[in-house]
């Protein structure tokens, strides 16, 4: 482990998040806030440890896959860490560890949080555009941002932009990586201002318009609301769902049509088989439930755009709702639980186990299921155009079985908390582990919060947000003993 | 596909029912009951379809892969669709489907019934002798008896051989099909007529230690009380759970032990796994439930027997029970939850994903993690004293996503119907799938039953209990177009 390297770069990482810290602070000092200090101490203590790490130089600046685990998962530790300290010293969430709970959530975009619905209403505005930040700042990621700035380019580096960036297919994009990460930025800044003009344009003040945009563009699901999305107007909801859906596709997409390469953007497996399982899902469920509750949706059309709206929201893995889905009928709940697990496109913002490695995980089985009966034949699976090589069939696999031991592992650590059943906590750690938010049991549900689970099950918690959010293996390298060894 | 052969076989499996169907006709007659019509109607339709079919001559006696997955299919399908007949005729359970549902969870020793308390109770002695038999002839596997008999020994009677055997491992006992096939049901019958003795010991009479031991020793979990093991004395519960643990065992470790190789049998990888997942889950539940449920045990030796009655029942995939788990505290449900899942050793009696299975996704997962590290690192993780290959390792993966499949589709099918919840319908699927039985919640827990589910989702719930049985891909293959070419 070379710890010079990694600390310097956690150095830069720390003093980058004391710069964006000063945005809530302005924010809070335009409102006339009385939590200056809230910020500005989080701040100092970030330039007080950053700055000197920062400056560390080592003879050997090469970075191995080991180094770029360990740099991803500390980073994110880390800055969930200080990112608490403003909400324990404003004392809007006394307690440090329920203020890590919900700043993990934020910056793994999950959105599960710890907060009443008066809680929300009543959160300082500095405070609270800090709490939306952190769905946006996560979105995308911190450490790609820092290393695109930095000149190192090598496999190291690669390590980190692949894990921090959601999905397996994070590096086709363009093959160097600063100019990878520029475009992704780009698109990622300009699409969430897309979203704050026509928030803007339906009657959503300023304030309002960026922050649920924070929330959408990160496929977060924190909101400003006390009930999510149910007070928004229609307009508004809609055109939440369309962001939410927008985000959660490949942004190889977006790169690929802005080069002018349209007929391969919509030739895209990941995207369609995404867009076709967005579609049904949004007709099954609005039939589904408009039969069901014919009492709770004015016509078809107000079901269909609950429907649109609940889907997108957990097939991105943001987690918004207009609706308690927890109250819906049961094929609409199991249906939602699916999405839920499925997720996002690889290569967008969302969580999940991503579109495309389901289709790999489809491809590939199907292959071996048909060579038990025909064993001598040449079967070889395709995605994306480009044969499914045996390795990338293997790696997804494995990364599919660890998913699931977690998965086990959580739901068995959570039933410690006598409290809860357990479903609530096979439900809550899926939400979790996917980066979504609200499970799908009353207790955990769209309309309920994590508040009455114990401080244990709460850093339980917060530790499968972020192996979700770092695409599982980089958190787990922390606990084997070998990653620490000098050398 | 080699229709005839496929045939021919089936038709000597049918003849082979007919003359097990004499059993329960025989004991109705002893105890002078009026339903002689009830069974001889099946033997006859059995003998006029099975007689033709068993003498059909094919020039190519060859079987292959795809014969052997197709007629241990049909074969369970066929044996449970005559084997229902008895239910309906005689008017113990008028509905057709209900029977095939009552059957196919008895062939499949998953032990799930459709039938109340009072009907239990009140059933007829022939009819129950027959459906706690279904669970004996489904512990073994019937194929495997018909094809020992044959002189064929080639490819596709291994295939069947692996279908019908329980896990990953069952080649291994000897290298001639037929001499295996006679150890094993040498085995299994030994020590069934151990259990009873142990059983008429206890003070049962000669009928209930019969068909408590066919049930147990086929981990079946049909029991001839209402109230599944709960009304039996300790000694006779005790006596239940140990043998419940020594039928879930490998049946490699008796064979080892009879041929006087010890030191090999108790070094049984999978063996000694599954005794301490046994042991750590019995004193973790007995812990659990003495100090959450004061009042529900006379002393924490009382919740121990329970404990271990529970475990051993759950983890052999039996299902039967003394005392309402559905009530238990969180962490005991989860951890019988996921024994569900986790199952018995391969080469036994028992369901589930088989310890050995586990063990092997394990080891191969955690080297491909490791790999991720130091990828050019030579690691190759052994199982069983051997070095454990890509191609087991792959097929073992590929099992497991197929499983995950299965569970997924049977989920949202259940959920079509809405009277109940997404959660009793994923442990139903569990349950079934894993050949258990009960499951977790109070709809589908150890005290209710399957009978309100609709038509459709027990047909769902029947051919999942095949999949589970037959380790998933033979039925699958039934739904491959390719499968019904000829040729």
């Amino acid at each position: 482990m070379n710890y010079k390297v990694v600390f310097s770069i956690l150095g830069k990482t720390l003093v980058l998040e004391a710069f964006l810290l000063c945005f809530p602070m302005l924010i809070g000092f335009c409102y006339q806030e009385n939590n200056f200090l809230s910020f500005l101490i989080p701040i100092l203590c970030l330039l007080l440890v950053g700055i000197p790490l920062s400056f560390l130089k080592s003879e050997d600046s090469s970075l191995y896959a080991k180094e770029g685990f360990v740099i991803v998962s500390l980073t994110w530790i880390l800055m969930s860490l200080f990112g608490a300290l403003p909400f324990v010293i404003s004392g809007a969430i006394p307690n440090y560890i329920d203020a890590i709970f919900e700043t993990v959530s934020g910056f793994t975009t999950t959105g599960a949080s710890i907060l009443t619905s008066s809680q929300i209403e009543n959160m300082d505005k500095g405070l609270m555009f800090w709490r939306m930040f952190t769905n946006w700042i996560g979105g995308m990621g911190i450490l790609v941002f820092v290393l695109a700035l930095m000149p190192a380019n090598n496999a190291g580096v690669m390590h980190v932009f692949r894990s921090e960036s959601p999905g397996p297919s994070a590096n086709k994009l363009a093959t160097k990586l600063r100019f990878t990460a520029r475009i992704l930025y780009g698109i990622y800044i300009v699409l969430t201002l897309i979203q704050v003009i026509f928030l803007l344009c339906g009657g959503l003040n300023l304030y309002d318009s960026l922050t649920m945009s924070f929330s959408t563009a990160g496929t977060g699901g924190f909101s400003i609301k006390g009930d999510s999305a149910s007070s928004f107007s229609s307009y508004v909801q809609i055109v939440l769902a369309v962001f939410m859906f927008l985000f959660s596709l490949n942004f190889n997409v977006y790169y690929l049509i802005l080069i002018g390469n349209f007929s391969k953007a919509f030739a895209m497996e990941e995207v369609r088989a995404f867009f076709i399982m967005i579609v049904v899902a949004t007709i099954v469920i609005a039939l589904n439930i408009y039969f069901s509750l014919a009492d709770a949706f004015s016509s078809f059309g107000d079901a269909l755009k609950h429907s649109f709206f609940q889907v997108t929201s957990i097939g991105s893995s943001t987690g918004l709702t207009t609706k308690d889905f927890a109250t819906w009928p049961t094929l609409s709940k199991a249906i939602l639980l699916f999405l839920t697990i499925f997720g996002a496109c690889g290569g967008s913002t969302g969580g999940g186990l991503k579109t495309s490695r389901m289709i790999i995980l489809l491809k590939s089985s199907s292959t071996d299921f048909k060579k038990l009966i025909h064993p001598h034949a040449v079967i070889t699976p395709t995605f994306e155009g480009e044969p499914l090589d045996n390795t990338t069939a293997n790696n997804v696999k494995t990364y599919f079985i660890t998913w699931v031991l977690v998965v086990i592992l959580s739901t068995l650590l959570l039933s410690i908390d006598a409290y809860t059943d357990v479903f609530s906590n096979f439900s809550a750690t899926l939400a979790c582990i996917g980066n979504t938010g609200p499970g799908l049991t009353a207790s955990v549900g769209p309309m309920a919060n994590y508040l009455e689970y114990s401080y244990f099950s709460k850093i339980i918690l917060s530790l499968v947000m972020l192996i979700g959010r770092l695409e599982i293996f980089p958190m787990l390298f922390l606990f084997l003993p070998s990653t620490w060894k000098k050398g």
